[in-house]
């Protein structure tokens, strides 16, 4: 029998703290048993959570503390204040120590951000960490990258992120060759960022064996799921992000109001109550809860702060997979590949003259 | 009675031409009498298509061109090909010279900006011109630009884009003084460009009586209507638009597949088929047809170029708005004031240090 998965849990982090963390991880205990936690904050909320809960206590082990990160902290507030003894660093020190294999957390993102890359630093050759998403699509998911980390990207980074999220869909959709594209804009006249360019030209002239990247993709793109791998600097990435979030919420308001104007509309409702549901269901954000930070020695997964226990419980799922599909691994493994790439061609550089 | 508003149509331009543009053409003036056209394009065509229209067939005057710049055609080549003789650049010409106040066009977006900027030229103290689109909200609708005329914008240029998209939205909107926000990320840790910050504390500081600047806005914030006018630079807002349009045409998909995917369903759709009109008439990307160049000495609209007669009709709507309530006029008396506070307050420049 393999190892179990160990995840630690920054207990207090998020709106609602502990009760969210603890119910769940009960809920993704139920569909991974081979999983194991150690929750990092207060023990006797933790306790006393878990004394219903007897299978999540057997697989859990409390480490206590009653430090914090507040959601609304400064990151560099959280780091001067939270550092060895909040529920986040503890989590993360867990993972940097090797007592657990990734760290879940609904805190704070930005002080998440700057503990995980104080504590576990970036991996040998990447200059700046990432935050990848899983984004549905009319084909099914894609992973998105960089929704906010970091703002700005050159061709280098550019290409680091899609080795990163090229190694996450490998993983998480078992693609032997997953697509990727690049975001840019189609406007005629504006040829699009020269990174971006560039870096759709070392990614075309490094023709891998384990990445399919099929040139630019735009803003629709990934909706339709054109691509595997949608790659993107942070700062339009974020904005994409939650700018498709925005959407969905006008029209599901749109489609609210409508069923409930005319008789008619609400026994419509009724009657495709079902229909109704499975379309909440596919747009539900709990789904897919969590960001993931890569190019870090070690995992880390960022919940929404203000989910419930089903959407912590996908963040949980999320770390989970991460960890028994090896996706460190795979990323450092495909990382060498690309640098060698990089750095055996010296021709890609002066492509750009 | 007031002069009447003089469209120049590029008849030429868009997927269909000539079909799609008389028609849409003829449905505004249904809405608008006081138009007048001037259809740059091929005479025995639009001849043709107006006889059966004699409402229009008087409104309008046929100036001939065989000559019609290609969807796919680079801007430099148009430039090359089209200048002096095409559909697209005498309908820009025509409002050069004063004989048309507006131009519409359906034709390659490259292309039209790049004739545009190079006849009309930018207006004073205006750098680069700027695509603002209507975009419909929560609320109603926001003003969003710029969606990809260029890439990048420093702290000045995004100032401009405030007052040019909050001239829009007092002109449209028949607001005193609408609300302005700066597209940013919120992620912590991540402050946002420096570019945007600065662009805010001149907003800020200059508290003027035409503009509220209520600070940042983030993705979600533009479905939700928080602001009237949404500023960011052209690579962000093409991807937010993009964006946008692909999470709607995603949740129609799910939404028309649902409903057919059991009798129930089927059955409430056909009692709810009025309230699914409803939402599908507030999704109507027709009804907000129609990208705003601006920034240049005289006001050019953009339609989609695949888009059908009442797409069109929305693009000529537009425009007659514009000219209406004399856009460009409004904008130059505001650009003034903006740029005499910039200069009147050189301690703004030193704040960034």
């Amino acid at each position: 029998m393999p190892q179990k998965v160990r995840i630690a849990l920054d207990a207090m982090g998020g709106d609602h703290g502990p009760s969210v963390v603890v119910a769940g991880a009960g809920i993704s205990l139920d569909r991974h048993p081979d999983t194991e936690f150690v929750m990092m904050g207060d023990r006797p909320a933790l306790e006393a959570l878990l004394a219903g809960r007897p299978a999540l206590r057997a697989a859990s082990r409390i480490v206590h503390t009653d430090v914090a990160v507040k959601m609304d902290e400064k990151p560099s507030q959280a780091l001067r204040h939270g550092r060895w003894k909040s529920s986040m660093w503890m989590a993360i020190d867990a993972v940097k120590h090797g007592d657990a294999d990734v760290v879940v957390s609904a805190g704070n993102t930005g002080a998440l951000m700057a503990m995980a890359k104080f504590h576990l630093k970036t991996m040998a050759g990447i200059e700046r960490p990432a935050i990848a998403v899983l984004w549905p699509t009319l084909r099914g998911e894609s992973v998105v990258l960089d929704v906010g980390a970091s703002i700005g990207a050159d061709a280098r980074h550019l290409v680091d992120l899609a080795v990163m999220g090229g190694a996450m869909a490998r993983v998480l959709f078992d693609l032997e060759r997953p697509t990727i594209g690049l975001l840019n804009i189609g406007v005629e006249e504006v040829k699009g960022l020269e990174e971006v360019r560039e870096a759709g030209r070392i990614l075309r002239d490094a023709a891998r064996r384990d990445l399919d990247y099929v040139g630019f993709v735009e803003g629709d793109d990934i909706g339709k799921g054109t691509v595997d791998v949608v790659v993107t600097e942070g700062f339009a990435g974020n904005i994409a992000l939650k700018t498709a979030e925005g959407t969905a919420k006008q029209l599901g308001e749109y489609l609210r109001n409508a069923m409930r104007r005319t008789l008619f509309a609400r026994i419509g409702y009724l009657f495709a109550r079902n229909a109704f549901a499975a379309v909440k269901d596919k747009m539900d954000p709990r789904k897919a809860n969590g960001g993931v930070f890569l190019g870090l020695n070690g995992v880390v997964i960022k919940s929404h702060g203000g989910t419930d226990p089903e959407g912590f419980a996908a963040a949980v799922d999320l770390g989970y997979d991460m960890v028994r599909y090896e996706l460190r691994a795979r990323i450092s493994q495909m990382l060498g590949t690309a640098h060698a790439d990089m750095t055996a061609k010296p021709a890609v550089e002066s492509m750009s003259s």
